[in-house]
């Protein structure tokens, strides 16, 4: 057995039989033993973002890893964005780069640069597998550390001729650690909080945001008197008629602020205390109100369930009492399409069990609360800012979930970076609905370009937020990568091909021209 | 004066006055900066590779820098692929990546990483601009790091609140340091060794791919009875009719290996020693035969013209004497259309003073054979091996000589990771005629995976390798972008097409469906 045979052997042992791949020369062992271990699912993609993002939104919905397979430094930094992503939403993924052969590295070839580095800026876990006897030791130990807690991006850097060579030997899975639950003092602590009846609110993100303990959370604040919000972008969030209703904390520091208001207490939930997503002049980071009092119930390491439900013990609370979204959908819109219109349509159509990665940006401001009511479902929010996300998760939501519909909310200027990720939908005959909400512009850089205070803007300025000049025709583009699509310039259209691609199978596009909400 | 002001009107003092870009909220006030200060071209990508590859291209074919803007450590991320290949191909390049505010980086927002890990692997020159009056400096030490010699990626990381302050001053241009003339120790020696009547030869990259250089090296071979070749991916070379020829070493090892056998001399002017792309099983990585002695003439930092002329003076060589290109075109092709008569077809019909782009990977085989007699132009390689290079490098040739005529010879699965290039094309109205070459294959891989020795390669192995299912239509995505496309399945069809194409002002793909010579 050699060493790729050993590794993905390690791999399927430990529970990763899904493997988002653009492999090059250096991974061609890899490639070749995916004959010999038929159980490992291998997904191409053309280019590596989408294979980071896919393993992304496998991990969001699996709760637990899929593998990448990225071809040397290059590779690695053309996934990195995707993986930032995970790594700030936590999400377990581990990543395979290959490497030249160990004694090729002292030539300097022309792939030939510093994995690590680039590495570092994503991954926890590291390692540069130096023996074939150990490659399965190695992945297993990637494999517990994606786990966490919390989920990680752990990187395994393969040679070339450490894949290749014989001697390798299949590891056992290793234990990954528990998460904890909240200690007697905490839970006492933040009872008293709850209890004074000073305003106080519950902040939940990441593993809080799944139905039980959501329920819980929201029992909790019924009992308390407590506001409960959620973080702004959670990398999943069950939602929906019959769910626990929760705000989300807004984009927009000076609505946040208004959110957050007056506050004494705010107790977090696998979540981090609200700061602006972007510094601006004059404006503060941090938006808890002077003198609101942060308590951390349960931290990124933190067991969010138990430790909710603990509280709830001692508060008395009772998940089974707490308010329910009623069914509530919005009027299948008519008339001019719009970012909400196109929000109100989703709304209105959204099936059962649907996911949704939502890069919708400007054009999707309307989405939460035009599907707050929609039938339960999964949301899935860009959790660490860098766009390109949203096609990307969407295949790997439906690798993961093959029964379930997935819609990608997108916008034009998100959609290019990672565009390819049509191609995969394809070849995988992936049930994704793309929605791209095209307004020809970087929109949310149009409001931001005021809110920074850069007075000076003038037509050079904007012209760098413009993407018109050409359009980008979406239908064309989709097309190219063999995906059915189709356009929509009013609400009427818009109702029918959306209502009629959630209905075919395999993958759709949906154009929506829209204007521009900025 | 902001930070930002500050920051372009030195980078204009520093005779950097193109910046390609693709900006976000933390770079606002740079992009505001550009209406007051209108002498910088900024040129917009919809995706970061294509910003920095096109500052690759534009700094080939200047012989200055063209700086970047990016959005944090993922916009570095997106952009680090090209970077890789500029810094193999030692081309000056000024990134400019923004950062988050200096005060906001504590709260670990969702866009905070560690910009400077990822930079480091391409970037000799990492500085974090830490106050706004220094910015000036920090950007003039930045082009003068980023002209080298060698020329390299110099990286300035710019904080949103350094941009923004009040307080910013011009800097003026710092000197960089001269190259170095061989010693005449070094000129002795290799003297020596091209007249010993041992097999030499001279093996030139980098610098020395210019005319007046090449003809140089070219009389000193003539004169002693040397070999003279090339590097496998020269950054640039200047080569057709009337021109120098020089053969380059050939990508596969084997192929290189007979080149070079039997030699016992290789004198390297601003070139490696070659040594194979990547490690095979059981074959040589060092390419030279044992008991060749390597010489440097001139190093990545040594002059290669001056180190040529003082070893052809002491030779006695003269340039004026070196063999010439004779003008010599082949045939326009008739029927099937294959990656030959695609190349036939470049050959007869390529423009004087032409810029080929060449990323035809194993489709463009043939291309330097047909083009060798064609008129005068420049060629330009895959210098580090990252595809996804051509389409980007040829926007920031057109852009850096909007006089001249740009070919990107391009094969379909390396155009893929970075189309959005065709749209910058439009965009700026660029004379760049891409030619698509479509296999349906990742040719070179199912080439490399024998090569390696993956016997045990199956169907599902190979379904990694084969891009089909669904094919790529890459009418309907240059269309998608606004490009003018058409398709050409025979040779005749191609002849028209091109011919047209390259008389047409603007950006044009044709898109050639050929077999796979794999």
């Amino acid at each position: 057995m050699n060493g790729a045979q050993a590794l993905i052997r390690t791999l399927i042992a430990c529970g990763v039989d899904t493997c988002f791949m653009n492999p090059g020369t250096s991974e061609m062992h890899f490639v070749a033993a995916l004959d010999t271990v038929p159980d490992m699912h291998s997904v191409l993609a053309l280019f590596e973002g989408v294979a980071t993002g896919a393993a992304d939104g496998y991990g969001r919905l699996a709760d637990r890893p899929a593998a990448t397979l990225l071809h040397l430094g290059p590779g690695l930094g053309n996934g990195l964005a995707n993986l930032h992503n995970a790594r700030k939403g936590h999400t377990p993924v581990v990543n395979i780069v290959g490497d030249h052969a160990t004694y090729h590295k002292q030539y300097d070839a022309q792939l030939e640069s510093d994995i690590e580095t680039v590495a570092r800026n994503v991954s926890s876990f590291i390692r540069w597998s130096a023996k074939t006897a150990e490659v399965g030791g190695d992945a297993a130990d990637a494999v517990a550390a994606a786990y966490g807690p919390p989920g990680q991006v752990a990187t395994l850097v393969l040679p070339a001729d450490i894949s290749w060579s014989d001697g390798g030997e299949v590891s056992a899975p290793k234990p990954a650690p528990s998460r904890t639950t909240a200690s007697d003092d905490a839970i006492r602590e933040i009872t008293g909080a709850l209890r004074s009846g000073e305003p106080a609110a519950l902040l939940v993100g990441g593993t809080a945001c799944r139905e039980s303990t959501l329920a819980l959370a929201r029992a909790i604040a019924d009992a308390t008197g407590a506001k409960l919000l959620c973080e702004t972008f959670p990398a999943r969030i069950e939602r929906g008629a019959g769910r626990v209703p929760v705000d989300r904390i807004a984009y927009l520091a000076e609505f946040a602020s208004m959110q957050l208001d007056g506050l004494r207490h705010l107790v977090l939930v696998d979540a981090k205390a609200p700061v602006s997503f972007f510094a601006y002049p004059d404006k503060a980071s941090w938006l808890a109100p002077a003198g609101c009092e942060i308590h951390t119930l349960a931290g990124p390491t933190g067991d969010a369930r138990s430790s909710l439900s603990a509280l709830a013990d001692a508060l008395g609370a009772s998940p089974a009492t707490a308010a329910r979204q009623q069914l509530a959908r919005p009027e299948l819109p008519d008339g001019a399409l719009t970012a909400q219109t196109v929000c109100a349509a989703l709304g209105a159509l959204l099936p059962e069990g649907a996911i949704v990665s939502d890069e919708g940006n400007t054009s999707g401001l309307f989405a939460a609360g035009a599907t707050a009511g929609a039938p339960p479902h999964d949301w899935l929010c860009l959790t660490g800012g860098a766009i390109g996300q949203g096609l990307p998760v969407a295949v790997g939501a439906a690798v993961a979930c093959p029964d379930r519909r997935v819609i990608a909310l997108e916008s034009d200027g998100s959609a290019m970076y990672t565009l390819q990720a049509l191609w995969t939908m394809v070849r995988e005959g992936l049930d994704v609905t793309t929605i791209i909400c095209n307004n020809g512009s970087y929109a949310v850089l149009n409001m931001e370009l005021g809110r920074v205070g850069a007075e000076g803007a003038g037509p050079r300025a904007k012209a760098m937020l413009d993407i018109r000049r050409p359009d980008l025709d979406f239908v064309a583009l989709a097309q190219g990568m063999g995906v059915t699509a189709t356009r929509a310039t009013t609400a009427e259209d818009f109702n029918e091909q959306l209502a009629r691609a959630l209905a075919t199978p395999g993958p759709t596009v949906v154009e929506a021209v829209v204007p521009s909400i900025v």
